[in-house]
């Protein structure tokens, strides 16, 4: 298992207990709560799939199912709902940072491969990272908290524009991508604590 | 025309129906109270078909159009629209219900021919049977029913899961898929009506 | 750059302009209002080319970006925000028209080149010229102002019926489509200044 998969499954983890968390707040049965979860995890990634016109990556590898089945057995098993401001909680904001890094990369990368211009990479990074809790929102009838918190889909947004750099400079590898994936974390996780 | 035409023709007609009701207490115009009565009887298919990458069946075959624009001119001649809780008709109940049994197999079948794991059989047989609801709902600024009332989308699950046994175990015919079919119903007709 | 690009540019100024009020109304941070700007002018179109499983025209011509980057810009710039009912603006209203009848226009025609029955060729030209704003408005949680004001979503609708006629009287050409969104433009536009 490589780093990047770890990543994201840190990501896909952090994002269904995001959801999660939005379902109980919203009071929704138990089949709603668990909608919230997959979808926050999972949408994103299904609709850039389905622009790109691919079979969604959720549809054929199993993982992400498991993960997130296994948040919401955990989440209940701990009355994780319970207990308040969870999604203010250090541990939470780390590992959904590093599920909107990891998922902004893979939205980059994907676009890449599909030699989308500057608009479609961005558009394709900012979607995988934040599309899932769009919708999510919509649903629930909030406006999408990435309406109204900027420094958090910017942070796609900056990934996106520095692989895309890195591809015109013809240096873009695992390590450059590691190394673009530690900085925009630091920033972001930076500009949460500081800001 | 095959039983599995006829359930889907049911099943058409009542979800548009749904929609028109949805647009009526809503007070939209008429062209906004046709829309939902399309969206409602169409929208799950077409974002099924989408993520599968095919045409969508509605722009396709002609019947669907055919179905959803007799229903609406037929509920205006009725003036259905001043009839009272006529979404807790038992007519109505019983066409639903063979709407959403009758969509979830559908999108079983196509998640199957598709070669989709378990999560993506789970969900496009939701989607097509729930999709055009939510859709629906999102638009109108309601939280999606079936975020709420969770033996609706449960029966889509249920349908899903139980198909994909039968395949899994060699025995999906359309024998199987009529027996799980009626079986479904019944469900979900006994939930509604005992619960 | 024929005619019918230029009005394509007018329509994405114009719905770029509506989103980046809409957004500005909502009191979006800027990142949000740059959202609501792309997603009104693009996400029409997007959706539209999804469903016909190409890649979207947006992902790989580069003037629709600059044209709203431009517009942001310059909105900003000129502190177009600060004005009063910049969108009763006699200006707006013909450019925003043009971009409806010329986006009804391109989803009707990719609907034809696509083979589409008559329900999806209306479908495509309504979702291409309304898609982008009714995205945008459910996402701010407001009731699509298409499903309320009806002769908005209505002039696509009969535009595109126009076209399908002219193409099945085997009249459609270049001169057939300029008469046919001529039309449609002055019907809009006495519609909306006379009632």
């Amino acid at each position: 298992m490589d780093l990047f998969t770890i990543a994201d499954i840190i990501g896909i983890c952090a994002f269904a207990l995001a959801g999660f968390l939005v379902g109980v707040r919203k009071e929704l049965d138990i089949l709603g709560i668990c909608i919230a979860a997959f979808l926050t995890a999972l949408g994103g990634g299904i609709i850039r799939d389905t622009i790109v016109q691919t079979t969604p990556f959720a549809f054929r590898e199993i993982y992400p199912f498991i993960c997130i089945v296994s948040v919401i057995v955990l989440a209940i098993a701990l009355k994780v709902h319970q207990r308040q401001n969870l999604d203010q909680n250090r541990l939470f904001i780390v590992a959904d940072s590093i599920g909107l890094v990891a998922f902004s990369i893979t939205g980059t990368l994907i676009a890449l491969e599909n030699n989308l211009n500057i608009f479609g990479v961005i558009f394709l990074a900012f979607l995988t990272a934040t599309g899932g809790g769009i919708v999510r929102d919509a649903l629930v009838n909030e406006i999408p908290f990435v309406l109204n918190a900027d420094f958090y889909g910017s942070v796609a947004i900056i990934t996106a524009m520095l692989i895309l750099l890195a591809d015109m400079l013809g240096v873009l590898d695992h390590t450059a991508i590691f190394i673009i994936g530690t900085l925009c974390l630091a920033l972001r996780l930076f500009a949460y604590f500081r800001g």
